[in-house]
């Protein structure tokens, strides 16, 4: 992410800006359950005690409140896994572990009701066009360059097995969170991230196999399991 | 699934009951671009030139429609998955194989316009409660425990390395079949396919690292890569 080591600007906000970023947070919690075409400004002014006027002033359009609801969850991604993972832990290794393990407990968490917004905006608008499937993919992008950057620096620290393919690992890491989102949301099943934390651990020790439980490092911070 | 070996059932329809399959068969495409909830009878009657009167009357409700939607993705699933593995592919490590190459091949060749139906509805109902959350999960949990019980064939056959937890190998493959659907949809990329591919070879060879990319054995049939 461009701005990854930032977490959402702290700096003073007009009134009219506060509604607005609060609307498109409620916004981007309601999408994970009913869908970004679910939402309507019609339902957040209900849902915010405003008159649909104010808040249709605010958005302008149901594309525009669409793209806004984009922008609150992705600064929600950066507070909740992103930050802490940069502040957390060195680049390479340990902080493609942290970023993982944050973004585990960040579904586990259910800081969005239901499960990571962008994987459940990714299968949404992923065969659409416009611009809110193009920034939906922006976003789900920087996160895998993140990932790659974190990647090839383990590599190039050689804290991974001579011959890694950093890539690869980052594509690797990348569709398992996703997938284990989707299965421990539909399941609502907590065994599903105790899994995926198996799998990433696994990954990162750069073995497989019968000893693949035993790794060298724990992760910064222990996971719930 | 109860009956995975078994296609489709070919018995004669009646013609209720075929306008009723090519419908939901058509809202099954559908769903995975504008989603189960974007599914309405008057759109699916104009879609088949049929008065919408005669459309509700085969399905009754939209929740009865989304069902057989749910029915239809399932016949063509196992169609286009399940099947061809079942009957090319002893049980075990080339089974599961065939089901994982299969999988990607469903979601190169676009079988649903948007992916995997399933990946795409269990993200949309995924934190919902109702009957149609609970055919999609079930309908999955079908799939993985398919893929569970072949990669426990493959460990009894001492296929994979002693100590293989099949039912840990089983989760990863589901998580990056689903995860890679994700990822090849909405950015269009069918590089995503071709690294899954790598991703499941080189785990059903049972190593990891630099030696990865060398399997003692081909996959059933050979990817586009």
């Amino acid at each position: 992410m461009t701005d990854q080591g930032q977490p959402p600007a702290r700096r003073t906000r007009a009134p009219g800006e506060r509604t607005r970023a609060r609307i498109a947070g409620q916004a981007a919690k309601l999408a994970t359950i009913e869908g970004l075409e679910g939402l309507s400004i019609g339902r957040l002014a209900d849902a915010a005690g405003l008159p649909k006027s104010s808040v249709h002033a605010l958005f302008g359009s149901k594309e525009q409140l669409q793209l806004a609801t984009i922008g609150a969850a992705r600064d929600s991604f950066i507070t909740e896994v992103v930050a802490p993972a940069l502040s957390a832990a060195e680049p390479g290794r340990q902080r493609l572990l942290a970023l993982c393990e944050g973004y585990l407990s960040y579904v586990e968490r259910r800081v969005f009701p239901g499960g990571c917004f962008f994987v459940a905006a990714s299968a949404e608008v992923g065969a659409q066009a416009g611009r809110v499937h193009d920034e939906v993919a922006r976003v789900q992008q920087q996160w895998r360059d993140l990932l790659a950057a974190e990647a090839r620096a383990a590599v190039g620290k050689r804290e991974l097995p001579d011959g890694t393919d950093a890539d690869q690992l980052a594509f690797e890491l990348g569709v398992i969170l996703a997938g284990t989102d989707i299965v421990a949301v539909l399941h609502d099943d907590s065994h599903a991230i105790s899994r995926a934390r198996t799998a990433i651990r696994t990954r990162l020790a750069g073995q497989t196999g019968p000893g693949a439980h035993s790794l060298a490092f724990q992760p910064p911070k222990a996971g719930p399991e």
